[in-house]
């Protein structure tokens, strides 16, 4: 039933070293892709650097369009290596392979026009090339289980927050007044959370006594309640979970992933998988 | 013993739609209510905004009357639906339902007066209708028996902090003094409380080294010493608790909740209950 | 063997009231103790206040003398009911009870004196009248019994908190410089100590991009070793510990406490204790 | 097989004394050791403080040679009681020994010359020397088993929260823009950062009420999910650990460490160890 490697036409062999990580080539695909979307997002990070830009913008701009090359090529031959390209094409990292690639055709396409500003934006769209790291941490999955095990728990506990945050939003709105820096409720609550979670900006602070006692008690109460997130998480991973397969194999037909080790036949659409 | 639906009179099914969430009708009204809830307390945040409510007065005072008149029919329809009212008026939820409607009637009956100070005061009384929200919340069951069981030891803990605080920050006012901005014992056991649960806001730091040193041993304690409610409730957490039961189910005669899921009398007043 | 209450003779009666809680003389005798500390504690406080100390100094000396005259009559007895006094009078809470009672008497002594500012560090020293609500937390034996178990594996944790802002200190007073506020190691050292702890004041902050990343990885690492002696106290919690005796039965002989709930003698001294 | 502590000749009593602490004269030295090394620090932290180097630099200067000179015959005896020199000398704790005291001897060389701020930097690589503290610290191995353990959670768990600083500094930077504080997207992404891990320096903080929006998203998120390392620490270490070997004896041959208890050979080399 097993066809041999070297009996896989071009389109088969393609989908091997793109999709999976089973071969030599695939392994090295793979690499290249990863040093590919750092150095796209170390680019999108210089370039916002105004003074960076103004010496190397020669130097960026070049970089760029390389980048954008490789990735068109990268997106091309993703969809036609694919059985079913169009599921592909409209799944989540479709969409994001192929806003990755865009922005820089578009500076193309717009180059000395007056929407430059609009553009930028869409450039900045290209740091979500860092989402395409998530297809590296197969080791997430564990982590993953023990949090959707305590979603609803979680849940509970971020809406008690928010709750507890107006309240306290409110009442410190009417306590501290507009002369201290409390100058309407959103802010307020936007303090609350600030002070609730213990990050503390002090860009607003409470001035009179009973603004500071109502702060010392949303502090105090923000640093016992943290430990109810910690619990929550700490019993859900000390209970034993089973472990789960993973396989790089990516079906040829529909790009399903995480099939079990021994599989021979992708679980979704029951075509042959590469054993 | 059971009585159909359709046998109710209307009294029983206005309590079952307004008390319960059995029914496709129960649960219609629930779903309105908690939308009316939080649109209420959108419009009181967008009141405090000065810009905003120069712009859109109209809207906001509009739109107050209709939540407004929505809140009266629905206290004045739980008032009726109940065989006990006078039970329901003086529990907790019956008066936070009440004070949420008060506010705006008050507004017509003060125009132009000077109190409108303290009525803002009174409007903001609404924003504890989240608290109403709390209804919905079943799952919180659990999380609260976790907690209850480790509340002599979390009130110790808290109790532990607070003497901490007042006698660090009693120290830090004899070593920094009113030139540093520590002026006050109370104002120093503040900045404790700041510094302890890591928040930091800054307003106030310590300017000598001795200050500086004892702040630090502060913040290593407060890092430390927040393992101790963590493991309070990890440990809490991982024990084994027995599922409570959860019924929407509400008693016509006394308004008591939590009844079991296979209850026929309420467990408070005897009265029956609809199965 | 056991004498009837009736029996004791004044000096028995009296220990029993004051360093034990079985009696309703002796219950009363606490809260009455515990109000006079806590009101002791908030006049130390508001004396602090300059606004509310020039308005109302008569009251606060008057109150002041009334709860050191009280104190001092306590201590008295104290003294007086056991059977040796100097063992109580060296004892911890001994010392403190005379510390309590001392700085008042002092600015008798020293009145329109020179020594004012000694004196008032002196008064402060009444603060910590707030230890002997330690006496009231029976309930904290348990956690205390985790936290010695993990005393070792926390002073690693804390060894290990020390070196590494000492080392990352220094690297940030080489990186940022004189210029940014790292005016000398110790400071860059607190600063390093502040971030770590996830405090975060603000008062002095990284400038240039190097620093900038330095200070990225050390709030990422005090970010997640913060997990560390969370972990160590939540699996010494989980543990099962075996109850401990709490009684609040005082030995006439010698002072010593935490007696065995069904003890008649003394485990310290071998003196027969009221059953 | 085994000898005599009389019979060794004097290079086997050196390294018995130098690398091994079973013997009295062992502890001294490493007693000794442990002073000098805190007093080095302290002198490099003294020296920094300009106030303080002005008033005694003559003090500072003699203590740093007699320290320096310690050290220098410290790494002369520890070269010369090992069997194989050259591993100790190229050994990471070599290399530091040999760091530690070259940047004294630098400053006879170079004094009067420009290079004083180089050397400056130099100099304080002796804070390094505090890793050799990390030899008195047996009792860490547990707690590194079990961090060990969650050496691959704890990594994709810092590689998401590093992923998700990028994303949402990025956003910041369209949000709030280069007026309000975050000039470039790396200064964002460190704004981020300080933000999520709950720090909050508040020297840059967000003005519009977008930003403040997505400031509390933020800081809700790094307020929550601080219980996965936590969590990940916690269930780790519940788990039962076996007891490590922890033993102050070094192979004489090539100083390697941590034997068994009774081990009578070196498991590295294979050359008899002081049983």
């Amino acid at each position: 039933m097993e066809k041999s490697s070297k009996n896989l036409n071009w389109k088969e062999k393609l989908h091997e070293i793109i999709y999976e990580a089973d071969t030599k080539e695939g392994k090295l695909f793979d690499v290249v892709l990863l040093f590919a979307i750092i150095a796209s997002i170390v680019l999108v990070m210089l370039e916002s650097i105004e003074s960076f830009d103004e010496k190397y913008h020669y130097f960026l701009n070049v970089s760029e369009w390389i980048i954008t090359i490789l990735f068109s090529i990268e997106y091309i031959l993703r969809v036609v290596s694919i059985k079913k390209p169009l599921k592909y094409i409209f799944s989540f990292y479709g969409i994001i392979d192929l806003l990755s690639t865009i922005p820089k055709y578009l500076s193309f396409i717009l180059v000395d026009s007056h929407s430059l500003v609009a553009l930028r934006a869409l450039r900045l769209l290209r740091v979500f090339r860092i989402l395409k790291l998530a297809r590296y941490v197969g080791a997430s999955n564990k982590l993953l289980v023990a949090l959707r095990a305590s979603r609803a728990k979680i849940a509970v506990f971020l809406f008690f927050v928010v709750i507890v945050c107006i309240i306290l939003g409110t009442i410190m709105y009417m306590v501290e007044g507009e002369e201290n820096g409390f100058t309407n409720i959103p802010k307020s609550i936007y303090w609350a959370i600030v002070t609730l979670t213990t990050v503390g900006f002090g860009d607003i602070a409470p001035q009179t006594p009973l603004g500071q006692l109502i702060a010392s008690v949303i502090m105090i109460l923000g640093y016992s309640i943290i430990a109810i997130p910690t619990g929550i998480v700490s019993s859900e991973m000390t209970k034993n979970h089973t472990e789960l397969d993973s396989n790089t194999q990516s079906c040829k037909s529909c790009a399903t992933e995480n099939h079990k080790d021994k599989a021979a036949y992708c679980y979704h659409c029951g075509s042959e998988l590469n054993a």
